[in-house]
């Protein structure tokens, strides 16, 4: 396979867990967390399929089509192992849909990040609420979900929150 | 339409297209020429699509994977509106498919940067020879070609080079 034809599926796996996700949330209140938002495109999709949530974003400095920047307000600016941090008191249990794209373009060095961050974000989680992750996370509290049609496993990741 | 569905439907045209220009030059000998080399996605593809072609890629500065990066005897470094200068003397005539990707994320720069280079891409193309650009081109001598099914109108372009 090509690394066009692998980028594509990459692509389409990543749409198809965050279309998932979102269903998989209808029935839940709560906020997404969109961690990592690189050059904006998986925000804009995000903001598009969830119009009627407050969409938080985690970013070290950001570089995102100037259409796709946050509001500043919902901007936690700065290393996501700091920043989230600072966001436990303000988010603990309130998010429903985060995303984790570490975009490290380098496979061990994601699954150590994942591995690191995890912690920092299962608190945010809601009950029931979702983790869409690239890189495959194992922590305490988080069940594995089947990925939707077409998509490899351990090409994209599906997470519960346990209740 | 998000930026995400965008840019899948935009490498899903790239791929088609590429696929359907290797397959209307099958029966004609001669080179691939890469205007653009970027991470190397579409020159892994065409490797993979041609892998009895020589294929010559004109790059700035080589930014690729790895893995991804030609030869040094067939990659033409610097500006191509100097390096197809410079080739024309040594591939007139000689390239049955060229792929033409400007990546600069601007329409209208690349669409005068396409109206420049085409005339240094012409005189390289066979009679025959097909040429694949995301920049519509318009040039004497240039013929557009039907796109795959699927590849929305100005979405990309193939064009085929009068004989």
């Amino acid at each position: 396979m090509s690394r066009l034809d692998s980028f594509i599926r990459r692509l389409e796996a990543q749409r198809a867990c965050l279309g998932r996700a979102v269903a998989l949330v209808e029935e839940l209140d709560g906020a997404v967390l969109e961690l990592g938002l690189g050059n904006g495109r998986t925000y804009d999709h995000l903001r598009e399929l969830c119009p009627d949530r407050t969409i938080y974003v985690c970013e070290r400095e950001v570089a995102a089509h100037p259409d796709c920047v946050p509001p500043a307000e919902l901007l936690l600016l700065g290393d996501m192992r700091d920043t989230l941090r600072w966001a436990r008191p303000r988010l603990e249990g309130r998010v429903a849909l985060a995303h984790f794209d570490a975009a490290t373009g380098d496979r061990a060095t994601s699954l150590a990040f994942a591995a690191e961050t995890a912690p920092l974000i299962l608190p945010l989680l809601r009950a029931g609420g979702v983790l869409v992750s690239e890189p495959q996370i194992d922590a305490p509290g988080l069940w594995p979900l089947a990925l939707p049609e077409g998509v490899a496993a351990g090409r994209y990741h599906l997470y519960r929150r346990s209740g």
